[in-house]
């Protein structure tokens, strides 16, 4: 148990000494804690990003692990610091819906709002709860210190809906770029069960027009795009991304994180009511 | 003891095999090291930087962690490889100041100057010090050799003053500015000892001027501030910032590292003499 | 055996989830595993970035030590995953020439083309195989399983010659920068045995034509170097590097990766034929 796993997500970067404290932190409290980086470049304050992030790593970690997920731009108010247990997984984060994706994967969850403050640094400051509050909640968990002796189960905790596709009209849909990956990559809301049509070996026709181009072809790899070619394919976060094989598509289409997608088909894939215009919750 | 948690502070950066390598020294010399960065984006060349980065984070971490702090523009000259023990950790450095800061908090230090060639990588390059003598050294150290086995301790090692605030008149204080963190808050010199009065709930009234805006407000955390407001925090490493909520003030207030930092009370609030015009030693 | 330690070189950056969700995978499978970060910035897609990284870190690192080496442009399509065993170490990598480097150093070598699926993750992406193929490998490979396990040798497996040094008379010749470091100094092709007039206390007179600049010393140390003057210093990965002392001679020579660097001495040097026209494979 003390040999314990914690991974860090968080908006802190790499060009201060604030991951390092915290690395500090929890070693002082657990030698035998091992620590590892799932990403601390976050972009900063983007609770949408940290919750992106988080989603799509933990559930490769093992069973037990513990997820401190610190994008904090409330820091010192009043929101709360939570501790989150899964099936199989622990989260300690700030109160301000950067677990929103991971409540959305699991079934049964547990939230408490953690109020041992002698489990704190202290003196707590209002400025560094990575530092002062999550590192040290999260050493004293991997320890084996209960998930209930940190605080209280509470039920109001703080979540939003991922931006989901809408469909326009019975051929037609938006959705959105989520993010813009170290590749130039764009990668979409678009999920497989949004638009299976685009999943298929023959798929009907459909142009996809983000930023300054249009997308006609969805490919299995990369690798398959021709020289210059844009297309898009079914990424490893589940989601559809538009790429450019070996070369920038963020920067070939002027596209970017919050630019819309449109999908237009040439035909009616669809049918329209109101309950169904959106898709997913 | 042949656990011993290894620190990296350096300014290698990540995109070079540079840290890596050095990972593979240590392990190579301890395979049951367990080695943790710091930060390894120490501007380049800038000890005063380093020294700012492991004089916040070395405190934080387990009784005889070793520290490496690797910035060390003299590599290859006269400048020494120094051994220093504190009271509860260990340093692994060249002697070029950059332990300064720690220094100044340690009441009770060893500084050895590290002669012993023999536990240095051979053939020892004159350009990557940090793989041939600070890591080698650093690994030995932690499976157990003796601080003495490395050289003798010496006394006229570099140090040098962090940069204080001064007092130009009663009530006027100059400082400036150490560093502009992630997220572009930028951290000043100015601590609570130096000018109390901005501790007060309700301080005398008075002016920061920085870069091309003025501050008149010192509020307890970053989401208090209004938005488009420019405000003043204790942070965490226990000096003023100057800040903006969810926003990069260095870029609204056009400053910088090495800004001047003016303070400006409207009354008198201390009396000046020759010798007090400086705080700190 | 279980505490195995892992390497990372990869080019997927540090600003999404990739490389934490890899360490997820490892421990998951072998939770006793320790992953070290050699680098994960190789330039995006560039193997011969990868392959002078790893090439000058693996020797550093204990015997047994397993080197995932990730920069897989051809992700998904046709070319190989390999296991490849030297005398000392272990490397997962695509079958891209990413390992080239590695290949002219050894002697003995054993290239495996990985074919076992059941040791993948499944479903397999085609997008990710650091994920869902050479993380799992790694983590089982970290556990005991024999490479023989993992597929069956291979001799056809893709191999570069790093860009050698040319002579083009006899007291002219032709190298190029192979990378800019972290500093912007300009990491050259040249070793010592290609050139080894250079290597001389008082060498023949020579200009070094790099950029919009002409280098006339090679020093011995970075300090060394007045203020302004750009000169030479073999580096610590045995090439000849283009440097300024605490300024960035990649800027102030406007060189960059891929800049000719021409050695001219002003008498000639070696005699020329046909068959030493090109130094080296």
């Amino acid at each position: 148990m003390s040999q314990s796993i914690i991974t860090l997500t968080t908006d802190f970067g790499t060009s201060d000494h604030f991951v390092g404290t915290m690395r500090g932190v929890i070693l002082n409290i657990n030698p035998q804690a091992r620590i590892y980086d799932i990403c601390n470049a976050v972009q900063s304050y983007d609770v949408l990003d940290g919750a992106l992030t988080i989603a799509h790593a933990y559930r490769y970690f093992p069973v037990d692990t513990i997820h401190m997920v610190i994008v904090d731009p409330g820091v010192g108010s009043a929101r709360r610091p939570i501790l989150v247990t899964t099936e199989k997984h622990k989260f300690i984060a700030p109160d301000n819906g950067v677990l929103s994706l991971v409540y959305e994967r699991e079934e049964r969850i547990s939230v408490r709002h953690i109020t041992a403050e002698h489990y704190f640094l202290q003196p707590t400051s209002q400025t560094f709860h990575g530092r002062d509050v999550f590192a040290a909640v999260a050493a004293w968990l991997s320890k084996g210190v209960e998930a209930a002796k940190f605080g209280e189960e509470v039920t109001d905790y703080v979540r939003f809906a991922s931006p989901k596709v809408k469909k326009l009209n019975d051929r037609t849909a938006k959705g959105v770029v989520l993010k813009v990956d170290k590749f130039g990559n764009l990668v979409t809301n678009i999920r497989q069960e949004d638009i299976p049509q685009l999943t298929e070996e023959l798929p009907p026709d459909f142009k996809i027009m983000i930023g300054r181009g249009e997308v006609k072809r969805v490919r299995k790899t990369y690798a398959e795009g021709a020289a210059g070619e844009i297309f898009g394919v079914w990424g490893s976060m589940g989601y559809l991304e538009i790429v450019a094989n070996r070369a920038i598509a963020a920067q070939l289409l002027q596209a970017t994180k919050g630019s819309d997608v449109g999908i237009v088909f040439e035909t009616p894939q669809w049918e329209m009511n109101g309950a169904a215009a959106t898709n997913g919750q």
